[in-house]
């Protein structure tokens, strides 16, 4: 008889955003005529670029003509994108990444949820609290988090690394030791950064502890300040012990197109093996690449034109974030994030918890957030609001939330 | 100190068509003058149909504008391509599977790869021999498979079924029982089917033991003769014990356009648990669908025009099929498969071993194909011919073979 992984049944409740969904579906269908602004879950609302249309009208051409058809791609992705992130990720910000150390994915998600398969069940991980649920929940159903328990909605095997208020909302060295350790900057949910100072500490003590770090960059875009870091590849040693996660999301706006890359150096080594070696067969054994017309869509990203019309793409967005920010500041809240990130981070007023005040500002002003507490125990008391609405409905959600 | 997942070092060599690409690598860098014809790896060469590349561009001028822009996919894939296959593929059948019982994936890869997570690793598998390498492979990096036996290429924990000329390239029930139970028809690589009464067989047997049919329909669109099933769901009973994985790589020539999906009727449980919450559970959280435009294009493959246009696709590989089919018939080869699927399988002539072919067969015809061997041990001496390939290569193909 066959027997299920019954890692599964440990996990609490249902995934975040589906509960966010199952709530707002809920109020539409018994207040139709109500009209919801959605600032809840990180999707993106603007068009692509006219460059990134262009190359995949072109993609779609080739893809009719028996000369052009691209069948198979090569198990890492193809050179051409592997070499655009190569050149502009990397060369450019003067880091040492070769093409063949970037693995060209369908997006950052399945690369988290991935990567923890190369490693043993046996490592303990740390995360950020609060956090992308994604790392937590796709190393509980590996079995690799120990027991939950409900009142502090925490794993008994898992280091969490408060990020409060009181450390202005960046993670302190933890004192138990990690073998695995998810850094995310620009952060979701928080919004807030480290300095590439402060990024250093985190490599060096991964170099000596010999912990791994799995460094999710999804929003490096969004950074506007001086000395935050675009990439952890900027600090010394990080080739020994870091793997980062590269998206297309959120600087290209490929939420629905799909696209990301993991990239693993070759210097990352347990005893003669790379992790490069499993994370390469990994690929080659459980993967068939993204689509080729993607990848053009990808390699368009990197190209002149690509590159002015993201950049007002971003500052669109990041005219949200500061919409939001002031809004928020002007309506007496507490609020940070915003400012090197597509997230603001604000404290639920009156003492609300995180759900309460999701379902306050759903019901009377029918803006649709996300609660902190999702994220993880510190978060509760806090709420997310993302900029990544149109203009228009991010003001006019701020006026609501104002008139409150 | 990290700790890595050591399943993987247990994986003999690397991936079978790796190393054929390598080999052929060395072959063309030290014959830089000699054209060589690929009939190994089964990818296509005919361009994406009209209706599809229609599709395509339709979709892609969506992205183009704020108001048909798509963001992240509903989690189990769009309903409009969920519910064209559940007509098409399964209603038109008379086969009982809803729409949100299909799951829209990346590719039948992926998914074979993948499925196995949702399961404990106490599971016993059971695959035929010889089988589309992926099966065991993922097996064996969850730490599902054993110890692997050098001197009979085979793991102590799984079930082997041998698929020979005595059984006609079919399994027999296995006499250990499995937990679960991989399955491919029309096969991969023999070309061998199963009639309709055969399969139930299976379905009858899986229920009676509890076990649970992971059954790869990637080559249906192949089948041309009366009395081979499509689809599981014909066989009385397979709504609750049969997973079936679907491909839209062969039979609309998705190879380098990636899509495929996966059935989890909700009637298969354990206890109280159905495997289509586990693995809804897995989609929401370590996937974020596949990509809007390419969802698109698999509606294409449903429509009027689309369905027609790949009858004519499939049927000028089936050409290819019969060409090569004859063609070593009539050179004295012993060959099997070809009939209801793009696949020929061919003893090795003269007690060669499969790999021994595979190096004549390059250097003295510069064809290549796949050794059986690399596709379990009672593949060896056999060899796989794809009917891929353009009708001219085919056919210069067969004629150096025949030449030899």
């Amino acid at each position: 008889m066959f027997k299920i992984n019954d890692n599964y049944l440990k996990l609490p409740g249902s995934y975040l955003f589906s509960n966010i969904g199952k709530k707002v579906s809920a109020y539409t269908n018994a207040n139709p005529d109500k009209s919801i602004i959605r600032l809840g879950i990180g999707d993106v609302t603007q068009p692509l670029a006219p460059a990134i249309i262009d190359s995949l009208h072109g993609a779609v051409d080739e893809m009719a003509k028996a000369e052009t058809f691209h069948g198979y791609a090569p198990d890492l992705g193809y050179e051409f994108l592997r070499s655009a992130m190569a050149e502009n990720d990397y060369a450019a910000r003067g880091c040492d990444i070769n093409a063949d150390e970037i693995f060209i994915s369908d997006g950052a998600k399945c690369d988290s949820g991935n990567i923890q398969e190369i490693f043993s069940v046996d490592n303990k991980i740390a995360v950020c609290d609060p956090v992308y649920p994604v790392y937590v929940d796709t190393n509980v159903m590996a079995g690799r988090t120990g027991t939950y328990d409900p009142s502090t909605e925490t794993w008994s095997d898992v280091i969490y690394m408060p990020c409060t208020k009181e450390t202005n909302f960046a993670p302190e060295l933890p004192k138990e030791t990690p073998d695995l350790i998810y850094l995310c900057f620009p952060n979701n949910p928080t919004g807030s950064t480290v300095t590439k100072d402060e990024l250093q500490r985190w490599v060096d003590y991964a170099g000596k502890v010999g912990a791994v770090i799995i460094y999710d960059a999804a929003y490096e875009a969004y950074i506007s300040e001086e000395d935050i870091p675009h990439t952890i590849y900027e600090c010394e040693g990080a080739r020994t012990c870091a793997i980062e996660l590269r998206s297309f999301s959120k600087n290209a706006g490929f939420t629905g197109t799909r696209l990301g890359a993991a990239v693993v150096p070759k210097d990352i080594k347990s005893g003669e093996t790379t992790l490069h070696s499993l994370w390469a067969r990994r690929h080659g054994t459980k993967y068939n690449g993204a689509p080729y017309i993607i990848q053009k869509a990808g390699e368009a990203v990197y190209s002149e034109a690509g590159k002015a019309q993201l950049k007002e793409q971003v500052a669109y967005y990041m005219n949200n974030a500061r919409t939001i920010y002031q809004g928020l500041k002007d309506a007496g809240y507490s609020v940070s994030g915003g400012v090197n990130a597509p997230y603001i981070w604000l404290e639920t007023p009156d003492n609300m918890s995180s759900w309460e005040f999701f379902d306050f500002l759903l019901e009377k002003a029918q803006v649709v957030g996300t609660p902190g507490s999702g994220f993880g125990p510190s978060g509760e008391g806090y709420f997310r609001l993302t900029a990544f609405g149109t203009y228009e409905n991010t003001l006019a959600a701020i006026e609501r939330i104002k008139a409150l």
